[in-house]
């Protein structure tokens, strides 16, 4: 395989946006065959995707590019079935390892800038629409050379080896999907981590801490148009209800622990002096407990559903994106790993707050609920711009730490 | 039977507000049995009350007063089935006439003055809480009297002669239980009218027109209650609840037609730092369109019932008063009487507009889709103050016009 | 000159919309000068232009066309000052007389049926964002050719001859900037007429009535973006106010007489998880009375400035399109005209109602109110397809009727 | 003096609510004036306070009660200007150490249960409105016991005691008012405690934390009235204003700690078929962050003047109540306090959290911060009923034992 600064590249030059990881996929799938990886992808992947873009836009993608002759079908992958889980077994009684990595893009478009690397270096996104502009470029390239790694000293290590390429992550859209997987049930130690997040290069976030709940909803409401002017009686404006609707919701967060509502995008109508037929509303909620989480989803849906029906209109709520509350169940491992890694040279910060919501929650709940135990780095990375920023660019020499500590904690699970 | 200036006096001093005409009834009772007349009364005379206060108000009324000792059961008419209906039967062949007087007092205490005219006279209302500020006490005394007439003058008519004395006519709240009786649906004609109303004293407002259909709700939400600062996520708040609903409620109101719809009073909540528990709306709609009139109750029901599932409350929405619009389907009747009664020396003023709601109307539309004719009057006099007022006074001298008025009548239908 | 069908499909192929009619407006600018008639067009025959669409859309539009050479100054046409007035002076005293017509196009792009006569015929629109779809090509052929027999007839007539080729009456925005003019003030006699309107070919509706008061609006909020999970607290929702603002207009609009509110159209916010920097509203009131438009003006003002502090958001309100309530002080001079009109043999409809909003009513009331009289209206012609439908198209032989029709008019005018 | 069960009763028999604490501070200036403190009271004990009853309350109560006949002056006391402040000083250099209890009771009918104690012992409140079901009667039986001691004891003592008798703790409104007096500046040491509060009798929670900081606001909001039929475009409904504004305050909640809004009262209009002229709603807010508190009021206020205007209504927006949030700038103060007094015998429970709002939390703050230090103790107490209940009764043993705790805190303070 290439060297891991060229396969992050590689990755970057075709970054693509959530569900759409179309070419990105395809060629995981083939690095992770060379290497010998059992791969699995499309439907059987996948249990529940949700915030997936409409038809039109894969038939608008699709006309942009010119999909590689590969030997594995790829018809699924196509439909937006994107993503990956590859494995690798040693044959010999261990334990199952699994590491998550991201592989979507941003919905930007990348800097034109002289100034920027990717301009220089001639790795630039050729999609006006994505940009690899949170890292995950080097979460993939990070995770195949581990595989790399994992194939290379086979010898030296017992268990299974599961790799899981998770798409749409912006968003948190792919992580329920994937992490229903029965694999997932199987796994005794999950490692996850993430390029940059305000750390400077070389220190490792040992444990992040404090993921937030969130569900994201689409709304659409549907009445009845009718002339402002000649008919308003006949009319069902659906403004008045999204309008209500939204009072509403913005009086539902009051809870014991922190939880949030906002209704973030509005919109309606057909012209003024039509009553409104339609409308829609973009809206999220979070909570740092998942009890509350559920509670104000089921909240917000019977507000919406019975708002709407309060002004007669028909209604629909898509749940369009989530990721759960998570707090380790197990400080004294972060704690042990903490002092695991030091000894080993590492400069580590101990259990950083994330603050944010990453849809690898789903995860690493899952596993600590069956007993295993789970670890997410955060890969310090001096950044050139802000995540998310057209100019992003994060420094290329954490790739090959992040795989040595990978290997690390591969090792350390091997002895336990 | 006394004089006409005399028994108004009589039931001025026992004025008596809706569903508490208690004493009131048994009068009017008293006087039609002394006349002759058949009576019919209590449960037998209603078919769907509505706006009746709570037993709490009975038995406190009942305590202050001391009830005649009279020879007919007066068990129903003391639980508020109050008011009654008078038949005289001449029985010679020909029209069946109603005339309908209602009986109810204003909740309003009387003035005190030294210039007003029940105290220097001496008819003051005994009851603080009711006066007979809309000159009701004159309708009663006028449909008495005509019966007096009837009965003296019974050699001279044919046909049979109904009088409905109906309670509660404020807050139009009488007439729908009593125009639904079996008798009104044998009327060939029916007469109404009503003192005062801005016109001077003597004319006579003929074929009294748009008469605005409305329907009064009282709506009860419950929600449930919580500390405010500790639990606010176990409270679910009426009050947000009936702020939702008041909003929800007044952008019903455009219709293609006049329509009105008021959130008239408010009420909720237990203390400042409880999560509201309940909460109390009292509402009316009305329209000059008994179609569109349906069209919004039957809205703001829906309005009502779902604005309480999106907040999760209980509702209860009660209708607490109704009248329905009234134009005459017969112009051309009331130009003739006009003529007749200008021909007979009154001053007319022909097709006057109430623009205000009155449920006789309920009895004015059943009448004329029966293929009856119907008569409403105003019967013009010189006020002190205005309706409802607390120094309101009417002239008496147009109490024997009126009868007159109301004979003359019936003789034109004997004839017809 | 050209034909008249010949003349109104030159208009057809060049449809375009409010206040970009750059090529109509340099067309019947060179045909009245050809006819001999000062011209005055550019910035001294504006006001008050309002909806007028932002410097990017002249940009964009200027670049698609072609603009002919033409001998007189087109600097200001170009950016956006539209229309034109021509004055006939026939040099003898006598009334000054108007006509107004419209100019504009619908937003629509034309139907590419073969059915479709302007398809069959090669006058289709070529500019795909308009169609001439309300008939507003055929009112300026009418009036062209009015203009050429009042020229070819001139010593016949006395007085004054005023053409106003009017651009964007579609959203009821050019009437209030040109009817303000100091020429209007002179006018004795306005005429104005409109084709189609359900009427068949050939009748004429004289004095249309009830043209309906409204005013268009365009709001728009900013408030603070902030992040919807960490900082809700720094954020100012500007949805959050343009929800509570849409339910505050819309409990405006009980009045004693006709008047309507409705917000058909809104958008706001940039993403689910931001609290939403900005929202705009597009709405439109409506009165059959001027003076309840002006005050319902008014109160959506105070509602939509009041709103936004509460809500801690700058508000921007814009005047988007007027129209005034219109009906005649004189149906007696509607009577009178009828009644000459079909002596003269035309099959006439007296006085029609409009229902509907259109921006002469600015002309006809200013008119009227300086003691002129004034004439509008319906030109019947039989139509393929509805106004504002993308098959519209009219009976191109009520065109040589109309014009006849404003000449019996103008002989009227001058014999009286 | 009384013994202290006896001196308990005695207040708990003429149980004052706040503001209205008449009879009960007559009683404690006796009290402190025969010990020999210097009393300061009436309106020089007062900067501003809030939530004060209106006058007809405090004549209606003068009516009902004989006022003892004292030595002192009375007049500002029966005027509201309630509570009182007593120094003694042993004329010795020494710290300041002051205790505040609070002197009113709730507004409660006092249960008449054969089984409740005070009926039993006939101590029953003598006021209906009244009952000291918070404990505060207990308090105030500490304060002067523990005077006593300081006189009896007083050559053993350097230094002042202050006593501040203070009124209307319940609603949280006396506090602010004599927490600004200068003698709180001067103030080393603070001392207060609660009776009951969960902890069984004889238990002693030492430095009560998270006190909730809180404001409670009363807003009036006046319109136009008018007829609901007749000229609802000549009204100005309060009712609506409410509407809006009760669903503005609650959107606004959500911030980086824990933040509350409350409506918890409404009622407006006269008449379900008039525009209400008048709409009134209690509401609170609270905070864990001063600041956060501050911000929120501040909200509060522009959101209840803007939406007023909106609807354009005239407002008045009261503060009703209000208490900071305490927690201790110094722990290691508290559990210095709980290791000295466990090593005294005391049974005791470092730093409960109180979750609730109480106005001694201004007096804390104040003494903290300028470099003092506090001691809130709960009283452990086994209850009969809940707080706030009308069968509430504490077990009165524990009122010598919070003496002793007090004078064993005044000798720390001594030794200090």
């Amino acid at each position: 395989m290439q060297d891991i600064v060229s396969l992050r590249r590689d990755f970057h030059k075709i970054a693509e946006t959530g569900w759409l990881e179309i070419q990105t996929t395809i060629k995981v799938i083939g690095h992770l065959l060379d290497l010998g990886f059992e791969v699995k992808y499309g439907k059987e992947v996948h249990t529940e995707r949700i915030g997936v873009p409409k038809q039109a836009v894969y038939d608008a993608y699709l006309n942009t590019i010119s999909l590689p002759q590969v030997s594995f079908d790829i018809s699924e992958i196509i439909q937006g079935y994107t993503g990956c889980v590859g494995v690798f077994d040693t044959g010999k009684p261990g334990p199952t390892v699994a590491i998550r990595s991201d592989i979507d893009a941003v919905g930007l478009r990348e800097s034109d800038s002289i100034n920027h690397l990717a301009n220089i270096e001639g790795f630039r996104s050729t999609n006006d629409f994505a940009m690899h502009a949170c890292g995950h470029d080097g979460h993939m390239a990070i995770t195949l050379k581990t595989c790399q790694r994992i194939v290379d000293e086979k010898d030296k290590l017992k268990g299974k080896y599961v790799v899981v390429f998770q798409p749409a992550e912006e968003g948190v859209r792919g992580g329920l999907s994937m992490s229903k997987l029965d694999i997932i049930g199987e796994v005794d130690y999950l490692l996850g981590g993430h390029i940059g997040m305000g750390m400077e290069t070389g220190t490792i976030g040992v444990g992040t801490d404090n993921f937030l709940g969130t569900k994201k909803f689409d709304i659409s409401l549907k009445g009845r148009a009718a002339h402002a002017g000649m008919a308003p009686d006949q009319g069902r404006s659906a403004i008045l209800g999204a309008a209500a609707l939204t009072l509403g919701l913005h009086s539902l967060s009051q809870y014991r622990a922190t939880s949030r509502i906002n209704v973030g995008q509005i919109s309606g109508g057909t012209g003024r002096n039509v009553v409104a037929p339609n409308a829609e509303l973009l809206l999220e909620i979070r909570a740092d407990d998942n009890e509350i989480l559920e509670d104000l989803d089921s909240r917000v849906r019977i507000m919406s559903k019975s708002t709407a029906q309060a002004y007669e209109l028909e209604e629909e709520i898509v749940l369009a994106g989530a990721a759960e509350m998570f707090s380790t169940r197990h400080p004294e491992f972060v704690k042990e790993t903490t002092d695991y890694l030091r000894a080993k040279g590492y400069k580590v910060f101990e259990k950083p707050s994330l603050n944010a919501s990453e849809d690898i929650s789903f995860y690493l709940n899952r596993v600590e609920k069956n007993a295993g135990r789970v670890m997410h780095f955060l890969f310090g990375s001096n950044l050139k711009a802000a995540h998310h920023n057209e100019s992003f660019d994060f420094d290329e020499s954490i790739l090959p730490i992040a795989v040595n500590l990978y290997m690390d904690m591969i090792y350390k699970f091997n002895n336990h």
